[in-house]
């Protein structure tokens, strides 16, 4: 192909580099495409050239300044405005693609941004009306600076029991929103803490006549925008240090009777008359809540993808890091590479492998979210429509789990896998630690969101068995299900290693066990309520082992199942399919390898030969992929500016890059500005034992 | 029992303490003993008392001032002298309460006071001779400030490769020190960074007739006491920031030719003389290998014990949380604390269990390293005093992973168990997981220190092979492998969920597990050898799936031996069996259930069955372990003040100490500093895009 990808500088990782067995920059183009590849370098390129966006890896920056720094970027991205609406429409991953290379820089910037053009601005104009066009036009110049207040101190996972109330004022026709007590404070809001000037404030809407319509948003001044001083009425400040994504200001908010218009109900769902009476557009609550559902989900298939940016950041670390750190070897004086251990190859690249797996998958459920949104713009009230926003949802919720647990657990290994280095801040693994981490609790806990997804396969089994229903979904991710009895009946074949060395071993292993882990959960359910136990009670005894694992599979299958479809795809360059088939196949296998027990405990597996045949096919997966690492890294990496990670430069010069980094620190080589504390006031040993 | 243990705060912990099956105090003095209770009350009361010990929960603190906070503090540690050379000897216990005290407090404060006296003045002493007894002396009283400087920027693991050499002048009687290029800097020493004034510097020691004799230590002066300023030829520096511990200052030092007197080579085992002649009192190189491995593995065992500090700390957090945190319940207005989940028990508290197998586990073996300690103050040159170290070599190799990793991922499980609030600095969750990490990497990566535990095993099986040895070591660990052949042909035969919660069942397993993996890494390794593999290919391709899996097998059987043993010793409190059983099985069934493929694969189990029994006990367990979760967690639980998460505070109000903190926050409610960046100069939508 040909195309102006730079190559990259010549250096100790050309020893791999020469030994890929495919050509980086054609995987590149495959991945990307060229119009995306353009847009990505052009936003990164941007981003280093501009002085306000310099920086030192291992900076010990105070956290004032970390947020002041944030917010000056952020009002750069406003002037460069790299994505118009305009264009976002034309192609909507060109937004994701913004999300990443905003990601790769600094996710606190990322979320300050996006959280008031996205989280503020885009949920105004999908959830209010004309009236509060006002506010998106305000919002998207930085006049306005929004947030989106919904938990409380005492409230997260179950939004109904917020506490906020608003409650309509027909005199002045007002509403007064008011926290009942400190436990109702809005808190975890980001962009709260210091910049934002108006809150997005979920509270139980109350009518004059007091009854309760549920929850509902309004719009909420908190700050002066002219002086950034809090408004009469709002308690408003900042929650304070958190483990990472210190740029971002998360805050609190406490409103004693604070009157805003009428107008500020966001009033799609439900309005209030300036008389006071309720009203809503909405006729039939069951048919609407499968959309409902289904926009929530872009939060979570954003997630899943921003972790994959993390997982890719910290394996160009550690892979380039491993084929560059020498120790010991087969003679004394001639170390070999890390990379060249099996232990370290079978630590690295099997999420090297998952990186892959999730790079397609990660794609691929946000293109089925658009599908999904453009029915809705389009105000597609089908049955269809509404299976989708279900179908959407139970991929969401166990999409932002798998993808994000996936990154923590490959972060954390490509930490220890750097050994010491890897735990210098310079390095930036703590720092993707750290950022990563929020993804696995906003928007749902992980482990609470999960239930969703099993609540969804359950439903469909329960329709089939109860009313005879064919289970065939939008996207097809549950279509298999259908043949759940033939598939329960299969084995394990493979007998060799060649056999085993193919993806769609593992795939069929999949779809047996989601069936199997399906049908468990059923009964275990069935069994809990025939205990005399209530649904509450029933659905909790029934996660750990059930419905939790049946989740997590029926995702690990579906990420599966669409990368082996994209690694067979004849539209797929055959110069790539070789070492896709080799990522797939091994991410198959390892992320299958956590269920063996289950395996063997349905009766799929029997015997020693299968998990043998398995673990070495891992293995030899391993060993085969490792003279392509390095490459596939490079296929990842943005520049070095943007890694910031000098362990991971290109040009593979890990010792020169780290010591001058080293030097480069602030006041690396002076003397402590304390040092006369240690030379005065020498310690008399145990002087202040007798106090004792 | 009677004594004078503080009652805790009344409060919504109540509720649960109530329901506790067992006096917390009882099983607090059964676990420490009066003695130990009242130092470590003393130690922690102490730094309470100390404005300097003074801190805020979630304070954002620059580098530099936590370096000198830490300085200060440990300089305070050397007037009080909690614990002098003579108490510590007559109880060598109290040095680990001492540890446990200042790293609840804060781990590099620990790291900074012991790395000092420990890996400093306690090393000059036992590896060096009366000539150096002055350095012991003056880093007693903090005159010397002492560092340990080993390992370099492009070594860690392979020590034998340092580079840095100790050339000896016959002509000024001095050793001249030199590192020969950047990537032989003393790398990642603590305390070097900003306050060694000297530094035990490992170099390859050449004779004038260019014989190089290996690895020696030397005491080589590196600032000037007077001034802290770096004295000539002595390139020395501060790391930088840290994931963690950054209390500490690590630090580097590249040595120009730098001139120190022949006496400062510590020269237990090996000397020049005057003249330049290398003189050694080793006769039998093999028979001292086996104890000076022993006496690297304090440092392993000590770190066990830190790591269960950490998840301790991170327990005592999450279950008052979960214990006081409510969310949803059977009935709208109605909500249960998460605790009462089943799904959170499952998450929390299996690694309680694991934090009270580890509380006896890291004791015992710290007693065994004592005995090992002993026979080498008295020069016990006996078979058994050699065959001692080997052992403790072996458990240290692996005790040091299974600690520092169960740390790891209970401390993370705690972070997420919390939720939002787990994220928020000022909760501990983040510092305890950062602080924790670096057990997983110094003083070995856990990866390659199991490779030893799995060579000590093997060695045993190759003697028993090879030469008929009976297979029996002083400390009991491997005396079961004898009867191997027995043991293999066992099955799992619980039939009932009652029999199956006996910790006898996964002892039994883990038993047959450990003979498994044994004979299953010796076939591998055969397998690789008659391949036409080297050794060190061997070995390297035995790691995966069998050597790595039996040294963790074993050290989990030998913790699960030990914490089974002393719950069925009739010493053991009959008020307190009860509990102690239900944690020991709880500890075992789970810990096992990361291995039920392999008991499947070799058949050790089989059917659907036993799979189920195990997994059942685990939530049965579990489930019976919840009211007692919040006393099990209090026995564990230093003051308010020292645990430092308000989120566990004693008194259980959760969301006031959560909202007293954050209203504590410096700055909390004003507007930023930097307010008027917000106000002027707004950005120009785009205005910056023409020059994209």
């Amino acid at each position: 192909m040909d195309h102006d990808v730079a190559d990259l500088p010549s250096g100790p990782l050309d020893l791999y580099r020469k030994k890929a067995s495919f050509s980086w920059k054609d995987m590149l183009l495959f991945l990307e495409g060229e119009d995306i590849l353009a847009f990505k370098r052009r936003v990164l390129k941007t981003l280093e050239d501009d002085p306000l966006f310099a920086r030192q890896p291992g900076e010990d920056v105070p956290l004032e300044k970390m947020r002041e720094r944030t917010f000056l970027r952020v009002k750069q991205l406003f002037r460069y405005n790299f994505l118009t609406k305009a264009e976002a429409m034309e192609n909507p991953w060109k937004t994701v693609a913004l999300s990443d290379c905003l990601g790769m820089y600094d996710w606190a910037m990322s979320a300050k941004y996006f959280l008031n053009k996205g989280m503020f601005g885009a949920t105004i104009a999908n959830t209010g009306s004309a009236r509060h066009s006002k506010y998106v036009k305000s919002t998207e110049d930085m006049t306005t600076y929004g947030c989106f207040a919904l938990t409380e101190l005492s409230h997260g996972s179950n939004t109904r029991a917020m506490r906020t109330t608003a409650t309509y004022d027909p005199a002045t026709q007002e509403f007064v929103i008011n926290s009942p007590d400190f436990e109702a404070a809005k808190f975890w809001v980001g962009n709260l803490g210091k910049t934002a000037t108006h809150a997005m404030v979920f509270a139980q809407l109350y009518t004059p006549d007091r009854v309760l319509h549920g929850l509902h948003s309004f719009i909420v001044p908190v700050r002066d925008p002219t002086t950034l001083l809090a408004l009469p009425g709002v308690l408003v400040g900042d929650m304070g240090k958190k483990l990472g994504q210190n740029g971002l200001d998360n805050g609190f908010a406490l409103f004693h009777n604070v009157r805003v218009p009428r107008e500020n109900l966001l009033n799609k769902t439900g309005d209030v008359t300036p008389d006071g009476r309720y009203v809503t557009p909405i006729k039939d609550p069951n048919k609407r809540f499968g959309e409902s559902l289904g926009a929530l989900s872009g939060g979570r298939v954003s997630i899943t993808r921003m972790a994959l940016v993390n997982l890719k950041l910290a394996l160009i670390a550690a892979i380039r890091f491993s084929a560059t750190r020498r120790q010991f070897g087969p003679k004394d004086m001639e170390e070999i590479p890390v990379l060249e251990y099996q232990l370290q190859q079978w630590r690295l690249i099997p999420y090297l492998a998952a990186a892959y797996a999730l790079e397609h998958f990660s794609k691929s459920i946000f293109m089925n979210f658009v599908e999904f949104q453009l029915g809705q713009m389009m105000r597609d009230k089908s049955e269809r429509q509404a299976e989708m926003g279900r179908e959407i949802h139970a991929i969401g919720c166990s999409s932002k789990p798998l993808g994000s647990w996936t990154a923590q657990r490959g972060i954390q290994e490509c930490r220890e896998a750097c050994g010491g280095h890897g735990y210098l801040a310079m390095n930036r693994l703590g720092d993707l630690r750290n950022d990563n981490d929020p993804n696995c609790t906003y928007e749902g806990d992980n482990n609470v969101l999960l239930q969703q997804t099993s609540n969804y396969l359950l439903s469909w089994l329960h329709a089939k068995r109860s009313d005879g229903v064919r289970i065939q979904s939008p996207l097809h991710t549950v279509d298999f299900l259908e043949d759940s009895h033939k598939i329960l009946e299969s084995k394990f074949t493979a007998r060799t290693m060649e056999e085993c060395m193919d993806s769609a071993v593992p795939l069929a292993a999949y779809k047996w066990l989601v069936c199997f882990l399906l049908e468990e959960s059923r009964m275990r359910l069935e069994q809990q309520r025939a205990s005399g136990k209530d649904d509450f009670e029933a659905r909790n005894n029934s996660q750990v082992y059930y419905c939790r694992s049946l989740a997590i599979a029926y995702i690990e299958h579906n990420c599966l199942q669409r990368f082996h479809d994209r690694t067979t795809d004849e539209d797929t360059p055959a110069g790539l399919r070789p070492v896709l088939s080799k990522l797939c196949a091994l991410y198959g296998l390892w992320s299958l390898s956590s269920h063996m027990a289950t395996l063997y405990q349905g009766g799929y597996l029997s015997g020693r030969k299968p998990s043998e045949l398995v673990q070495m096919s891992i293995l030899t997966l391993c060993s085969q992929l490792k003279d392509d690492a390095v490459a596939l890294v490079d296929v990842f990496a943005p520049s070095d500016f943007i890694l910031h990670s000098p362990i991971g430069n290109a040009d593979g010069q890990l010792y020169k890059n780290l010591w001058a980094t080293v030097m480069q620190g602030s006041q690396v080589l002076e003397r402590p500005s304390w040092w006369k504390e240690f030379i005065s006031d020498k310690p008399v040993v145990g002087s202040l034992r007798p106090k004792l």
